[in-house]
């Protein structure tokens, strides 16, 4: 058995983190082992890796932070041997196996696909909740997004089309374009200083609500620019490494709002029955083939210093998995 | 009779204006003239003759937003003679006299400072707002702002203490402490890297929820750093001439949101009742000598190229009044 454990943070992420043999415990009557399936690196994986994340978990960590396992033993009663269960948020996923309390595991259907399952509870979320907890959106209505070339992205791209919206989407490359669109993005643009005429042109007076932005920098100013008078602009990161900027014309001239979206500030204060709402949603679009992202490569625990070099490059199309 | 007039726009804003001669027209009924008695040069001023503003009036155009003047002449009934008057908003307000519709006249105690008057419709409406409309305050709450010695600044100071608010003024030298602290300031600070840890060890447990800010660039962010998590930053200007920045530890992980403010579009949108309720209470703080500003130099109408001049530098301590 074996798991991805660190014990320091840094620039290079893929430093210090390192596949560690351990051997499981006993289990206790209310623990269930359960073997890893697949577990993604997410962009906020790699922000942990390099301590620029906002909540950082005490060292020596194990990494990852969602995934699906089976059960392959049970310390007294629970799902049955074999079922695919989601790990808990935030446990260290990437190892071959975990010790988890059976009550915190949420059986999933065994004959839906389980690497997209993997990756269900983190960036489909992001996407939902972001289209759903702002701007009150109608079916017709414009939604606009940069970095739409991400695992969120492409999420928020099948999410807008089952609500009736339309997307442009914002990317950094021409050699992005294609693939977006294959994802079923309504309009794609290649970002630059004519993005806001772009987009008033293609919307006419029913500009978009919302924007959603992930890279940060000016390109934040060019999708406020490129919003309806009141609109609000929702970001999530910052793939450019710098601070959003936002000019006095989109925010004070146009009452442009900006506010920020963290998943795990979410996770503290939504009502149960609200997450267990949309989970519910999220694992039956995925089990319906509705809600799918790429993968790029899966690699095993043992090579987790190659997945996390992999998943902290830019220029990829999809997601890395880490697999037993 | 003189009006200061401008036929073009560019980035010396007191280039094109002028002081131009003029004759009153015969009044009709529903009419009088007016002699100034002062008009301040707002910043809005500034960058209406740079061709920055939000709205900018066709050409040629008249100068100046605000002031007030004496009643000279009427057309037919109206106020009395002598009686001092605001002038109507946005009239183009920089001329020795105006042909007024005597029902946009409206008419301010006559024991009243008028000079303090004459600065009554734009900056202290600002501040009032900017205060009451965003969150939710209570007395002994913090309240943070930058650009603390501007005309704005000073006024949100005396605001704040008559509503028993605390205010922390960042200011950007030295030299401007103890001028913001002689306007009634809690704490003036000098903008730095340390601002947000400053902030933080002053008001404990009772961060400000309310960040003002004035000058853009990563002056915004370090009033953002400084807020209590869910506070709110509301935008004005951009003294530094640079965009917003906000950083993501700011607005993603602290959950702060930015909003602009923009006190036209507040008047296109607020209720009559509301307005004339504003306008009212800042009235009685100036007749009552509770809210006033400085006021560095006085110029006449004929010397507006000077004026403008003195307004768009740096490093004052003070209005510019056009005065007849």
């Amino acid at each position: 058995m074996l798991k991805a454990q660190y014990n320091e943070r840094g620039p290079v992420p893929q430093k210090s983190i390192t596949a560690v043999e351990f051997e499981a415990p006993a289990l206790a009557n209310d623990e269930a082992l359960v073997e890893l399936i697949a577990s993604p690196i997410n962009p906020s994986d790699v922000l942990t890796l390099t301590g620029e994340y906002g909540i950082l978990p005490p060292l020596p960590a194990i990494g990852g932070n969602e995934g699906v396992g089976k059960i392959v033993k049970l310390g007294g009663k629970g799902p049955a041997i074999g079922q695919t269960v989601l790990l808990p948020a935030g446990s260290g996923t990437w190892a071959t196996h975990m010790v988890c309390k059976t009550a915190q595991l949420i059986p999933v259907p065994n004959e839906a696909d389980p690497k997209q399952l993997a990756m269900m509870t983190i960036n489909p979320p992001t996407a939902l909740l972001m289209l759903e907890e702002f701007v009150d959106l109608k079916p017709g209505d414009w939604v606009i997004q940069n970095a739409a070339n991400s695992g969120v992205g492409s999420y928020l791209i099948q999410l807008a089309k089952i609500k009736g919206l339309k997307t442009i989407n914002v990317v950094r490359r021409e050699s992005a374009v294609e693939g977006v669109k294959a994802q079923g993005a309504d309009v794609v643009l290649v970002d630059g200083p004519k993005l806001a005429k772009q987009v008033a042109e293609l919307t006419g007076d029913n500009q978009p609500k919302l924007g959603i932005d992930a890279v940060g920098g000016s390109s934040t100013d060019r999708v406020a620019a490129s919003l309806a008078m009141g609109g609000t602009l929702v970001n999530y990161g910052l793939m450019s490494g710098e601070p959003c900027q936002v000019s006095a014309s989109s925010f004070v001239f146009r009452d442009v709002t900006l506010k920020g979206f963290w998943l795990a500030r979410w996770f503290r204060n939504a009502a149960p029955e609200k997450q267990k709402a949309v989970f519910g949603q999220i694992i039956q679009y995925v089990a319906e083939g509705k809600l799918q992202t790429k993968i790029h490569a899966e690699y095993p625990v043992s090579e987790i210093k190659q997945a996390v070099a992999a998943a902290a490059e830019g220029g990829r199309e999809g997601k890395i998995l880490v697999v037993a």
